[in-house]
């Protein structure tokens, strides 16, 4: 049983150096994806909530929910905090009680971890296929609920078949859309000789060609960013360089992030005292979530068609037809979440000791289990920036938007989970601070190095599923 | 703002070996603690709750409150849960909305690091004083909802004053008596040249000296235990004994359990493994807590007096009339939870590859925000295995009560909280497993070094309260 952190670690962070692949060269992924898309024909129509198939307003519980009371229902929330600057407001929320599976399965090929991805097609998604960990199964899925067959792969990640598991944590999901949803986040190695039959919409990749893939907009989804962000690279001291040089050269190495992860001694602050901090405004917030009926919700309304704000605001519950024809034409009616905007997550990182360090906020968000995530720097929807709708100021929102390009060391649009979010995509931005940037910074704000970032996801419900996307695209 | 993590572990663990004290030997605690006795009257009378001043049954709510809506109050719950033998039930719970503090002042005095402690009188107290932190506060108290005095020395926990955080961090209360509560668990040292003025129930004793008290019963009350229990020690390597022998003589080192703190790499279960481990079983078991009118709780009857269970099982919520007369008398009335039997929490403790592993159980308990929590090998009520009337069957239960002495580590009476419970006291006790003790466990335990416990400890809602009253008594 026992195994060594360390060789785990050391595998994927080699596998995170390999940016070019090892038997799927990335021009051939982004050809593949093309032919994936092709092969499939998907069809999404909006209809009418009160049309949907197998859907109802509930006449008791006055929510929307499935005939057979599983897979999510959409209900109503009444939220009372002193955190920011509405103290009371109410809201539809999806509440899925269910914890489901993100499973990665991991392989070594020649001598490179690499990760089984699948081209996926979800109702919601931007680009008809997206690239999908392994298995992607809520609860419903997985018991079968909807009749269908199990998922693929399933029994490496359900006990059933043994392998080596690299990654198992509960992760939360959005909390301002989500009633305390998370996901079971898996990597699980299987054997070098262990050969799988892949049907074709499968194929291996190392995780530097995930993360070179992350570089264009909605190509890589959600789920699979959010189990890729877990990934522990482990400790090393200065010279591991020379080391990391026979893996590649090191012209390729982006040495910008590299420090964080080694040298992890040299951070503003120690872990105990970011866990004080995270206690006292923990203290200091109060978060109180009631259950309310969906038709009782204040500011909201059933329009006939769709639950929509009054204001049109934030976002809509929409129903959709989904028809998915690939060999077999499969159809089912769903309530989505449509957003009324994109929006935008974004961290600055600024050198520190030399030694790069994110600026993380304490966020506290409706679906939260633990009142407060860590969040990114800047995390709102457009519409707060945009066109002088602000409804207040965002903190940091310039530093963001207005970056000069040598100083933006990431930007693509990324998309929400296309099973429950319509074309809902945000600008994921890494933005290094202007010099002048100061290191003392608002009572919410706390500077980490990823080391330390790393760590705190480890333990469930501190890192926010906007924090998770953001730190799964660093690249090395 | 940076300092070093291991400059006050280190001071910690100092601290810990020292148990003779500095300025007050041991012999001088005992008895001041018997004249502090002597010093106050308490006088704490059974009353119907319905005769309570400024408490009632709401008719509205059906639940037991104060007037002035703060404080706590008694409410009643439905549980459903697949963990255990027991799918669903109502009970009695209670409502504390509150993050309290605990907090402990530390100073350096002659070179160690010595802990304010206050002998603190509560109603519910076996004896009638016992060491307490130097602050304990609910937040009702803090903001004198009681219109009292503020509490003594809260200026250096509230930020008010400054001093240097040591510890910080949030933790649970009892899962089966308290919804979700949690307080926040600090230590705060001051300057060595910094003076209090001191009443005469406050003393400065040392770890080890505080540890040794924890030896005799009921004296170090539960508040105490919880922050001490969150104290790190560093990680420190073998040839480190040379050094502490310098502190204190090798023959009165408690090297049992130093070994489980010192090689922090000779584990069973690596980090990740026990993660792993946590969330197979946070996404098996699941836990429905619904709020119901304390009135309506089935299986529960208030009887004129108190509310109890219908076969006088569990507990009982009893009213108290309370006056303390140390120079003026204060007086109130107030609820208390009242224990039908005393408790039993222990672990069973083994070396495994030369370090002492702590034999950890994943326990639902209706009050706790993220479904489980590791509790002790065996946490039980004593009625589920004395005079035949077990419930069910506790797992362990013989190794732990039937353990011969020379494997008994630790075993004393140790009180719950006294401001709710009304003369709750569990056995708490470490022992030593039987040498063909399996390493091999049941799905719902795990062997952890005491250094993995800590670690988990940092971060709130792992351990629950009755491991943390056992690791407070780990002594070196």
């Amino acid at each position: 049983m026992r195994t060594s952190d360390n060789l785990h670690e050391l595998a994927f962070f080699k596998s995170a150096l390999v940016k070019e692949g090892v038997i799927n060269p990335i021009e051939n992924v982004l050809n593949w994806i093309y032919t994936q898309n092709k092969r499939i024909k998907t069809s999404v129509d909006q209809i009418s909530l009160a049309d949907m198939k197998r859907w109802k307003f509930d006449e008791t519980s006055g929510n929307l929910s499935h005939e057979s009371r599983k897979f999510f229902s959409i209900e109503g929330i009444r939220v009372k905090t002193n955190y920011g600057n509405v103290e009371v407001w109410e809201q539809p929320i999806i509440n899925q009680p269910e914890i489901g599976f993100l499973g990665i399965l991991a392989k070594n090929i020649k001598g490179v971890l690499n990760f089984l991805m699948q081209a996926k097609v979800e109702p919601g998604n931007l680009n008809c296929v997206q690239l999908s960990p392994t298995l992607q199964a809520t609860k419903s899925n997985y018991t079968k609920v909807h009749h269908g067959k199990s998922p693929l792969f399933l029994e490496y990640f359900n006990g059933q078949k043994q392998g080596l598991t690299l990654l198992d944590q509960l992760q939360s999901e959005q909390g301002a859309r989500f009633l305390r949803k998370r996901n079971r986040n898996m990597i699980v190695q299987i054997g070098e000789d262990e050969a799988l039959d892949l049907p074709e919409n499968f194929l291996w990749l190392t995780l530097g060609q995930i993360k070179e893939l992350m570089k264009f907009d909605n190509v890589v989804n959600m789920d699979t960013r959010t189990v890729i962000s877990a990934i522990p690279y482990g400790s090393y001291n200065s010279d591991t360089l020379t080391f990391f040089s026979e893996i590649a050269s090191p012209d390729k190495i982006n040495l910008k992030f590299l420090a964080s992860i080694l040298n992890h001694e040299l951070h503003l602050h120690t872990l105990d005292q970011i866990i004080s901090w995270i206690t006292k405004l923990k203290t200091k917030y109060a978060l109180e979530v009631t259950s309310i009926p969906l038709n009782k919700v204040s500011g909201w309304k059933y329009d006939g068609r769709s639950v929509v704000h009054e204001q049109k605001k934030y976002f809509e519950v929409i129903g959709v037809h989904v028809e998915i024809n690939n060999r077999e034409v499969i159809a089912w009616d769903q309530p989505m979440i449509k957003p009324a905007q994109e929006g935008i997550i974004a961290f600055i990182v600024k050198n520190i000791n030399g030694v790069c360090h994110f600026l993380v906020q304490a966020k506290a968000e409706a679906g939260n289990l633990d009142i407060l995530e860590l969040a990114p720097t800047v995390q709102c929807l457009t519409g707060n920036y945009r066109d002088g709708q602000s409804e207040y100021t965002v903190p940091f929102i310039h530093e963001v938007m207005d970056a000069p390009q040598e100083k933006i060391w990431y930007s693509a649009m990324q998309s929400e989970e296309g099973g429950r979010f319509f074309k809902e995509q945000n600008i994921n931005r890494i933005v290094e601070a202007p010099d002048d940037f100061p290191i003392e910074v608002p009572d919410n704000y706390c500077w980490m190095t990823l080391n330390q970032l790393l760590t705190f996801l480890k333990f469930n419900n501190y890192l926010n599923i906007a924090t998770r996307s953001l730190i799964s695209t660093v690249s090395f």
